[in-house]
């Protein structure tokens, strides 16, 4: 990542500024809770596409940097309501903000962080953009909710899985990526062609982090690993195991997925019969085919310091361990 | 409230429509949960004043209903969210959802009342209305965290107080007005007039529901009164009453803004330091101030049957038990 970050150095730098500038609010508590989040290593991976796409398509100004700090405030929206529902414990490393100041300060913060960032995007008023992105938090906040009803559900399809992860991350990502390609003005195809890179790129991103929540390790994840199987997410691995397994391996994962409190021990059982079955070869092999996606889509820029970028990003998505 | 529901049935019918139509979701349980509070007897205060302040500044097609519709949607956002953090247990008479279906989905299906309701507007592109309304929902979201932050503070000043409850409820009001003066294109002095009428109208409302937590009952309210002192919230006829209480009194009233569970005896001894104090009379008398100037503010409007259903909604909410 340090070559995709050498190169947008100057970006990433104002986007900090950014970041706090965007962030003006009469109440000093909201900026505390928000930094809890912002400044607590996040990826940023959102706001890294907006530029890489921004500078790809030619923005050669700075009107990338609001919405590259907007589509991390809808994010970390998310992140704060996502660990009330999950009723999270730690994230990177870290307590969560509902653990720190508890759940009703997390409930509305988010809140906050979803209105300003919209109210932020009304002032800069560009249309398309604002289409773009009022579809992809609604199709978000869909998302959300398919997946709180599908949870512990053992009879979960792969395609509904498919339109959970869709919803709740790709959209995002894509929006995050189209809006690179709006500001730069760039013919329709090369829009659809980042819009859809977007989108293959959050479908693996999750996939691999479905993934590493079977195969990481809890310090390089910086959260709980089988925090799915605990919460009763339904995720391609076990999905996967679940077509095959016997109905006694079946009942095992289904008494495991609405278990009160699931042990070491009941994790590493679950984790077994995925392996036996291939669940977790079959979510690398799908994730890849998204990455592998992705990057052909890149074929209709020329080349530049941008795609490799964005290229490398790409394989980073696979290879990352946290 | 008949007048006013007679002049403007026609509208109300559509609106049912329009609330119906526009919630297209691929998921069936947000319906279900939106309907809950949607169809539990909800005032509808705010699309009503979209409604009459619409049709006073001339506005004779059906644009106004949409976003009738989606300041509702905003409002049973900020409904869901409110009883998460309140942990409340009833509204309007019936249980609420986050105690019918959990904390998870009110968090959610409040998450996708606000995206889907700024998708709507992008839809109906009219930048004026977005920025309105886009600057009172992140006011609305600001004094929601206020609100949260003053929670059992005895020394909330009266100027504090007014802070919350014009961000938490009056500028949403406003806003409603305001839609109706820009999609009738009425001058800069009405459009003005209409959004102070609004706000008003707003202080006056929260002004009386936090007199009615201290006057009401239980029956007529559809929810427990001295909601406000269990849950810690300081509203008005507290804090004129802690300005000239003993020393005794004040530590009284203190204690059971702290206290884990506060007992109708409780209730009895705050709010008869209350009265000793004229908190209540206060407070009615604020609440006729910010309607007398909402009425007056009116003057600029000929007289019409629509700014007289205005005149009477205003006195509506002073006299309203419920």
């Amino acid at each position: 990542m340090e070559e995709v970050v050498q190169l947008i150095r100057e970006d990433l730098e104002k986007l900090e500024i950014s970041i706090e500038k965007l962030l003006t609010t009469r109440i000093p508590f909201i900026r505390d809770v928000v930094h809890h989040l912002t400044r607590s290593g996040g990826k940023r991976i959102r706001p890294i596409l907006v530029i890489l796409c921004s500078r790809l398509c030619g923005c050669r100004s700075d009107e990338h940097l609001p919405y590259a700090a907007i589509v991390e405030f809808i994010h970390t929206a998310t992140l704060l309501h996502d660990d009330v529902v999950d009723n999270a414990v730690t994230r990177r490393g870290t307590a969560t903000a509902n653990i720190l100041w508890g759940n009703e300060p997390s409930v509305l913060v988010g809140d906050f962080l979803f209105t300003k960032s919209f109210d932020l995007m009304v002032a800069h008023h560009n249309e398309e953009i604002l289409k773009v992105m009022s579809k992809a938090t609604t199709d978000l906040a869909e998302g959300e909710i398919m997946e709180l009803l599908k949870t512990s559900d053992a009879q979960t399809l792969e395609e509904e899985y498919y339109e959970v992860i869709a919803s709740k991350t790709a959209v995002l990502l894509s929006a995050a990526c189209e809006i690179g390609a709006l500001l730069g003005g760039v013919e329709h195809e090369k829009r659809i062609a980042l819009r859809d890179f977007g989108f293959h790129m959050g479908m693996a991103f999750q996939l691999t982090d479905d993934l590493l929540d079977y195969t990481s390790t809890d310090r390089i994840l910086g959260k709980d690993i089988g925090r799915d199987l605990k919460e009763g997410k339904v995720t391609l691995p076990l999905i996967h195991a679940l077509k095959t397994a016997t109905q006694t391996e079946r009942e095992s994962i289904e008494e495991n997925l609405t278990k009160l409190h699931t042990t070491n021990e009941d994790f590493r059982k679950v984790k077994s019969i995925i392996e036996k079955y291939g669940g977790l070869d079959y979510t690398a092999r799908i994730s890849k085919e998204h990455i592998d996606a992705a990057k052909t889509l890149l074929n209709v820029f020329p080349a530049s310091q941008y795609k490799k970028a964005l290229v490398y990003l790409a394989d980073h998505i696979l290879a990352r361990e946290s």
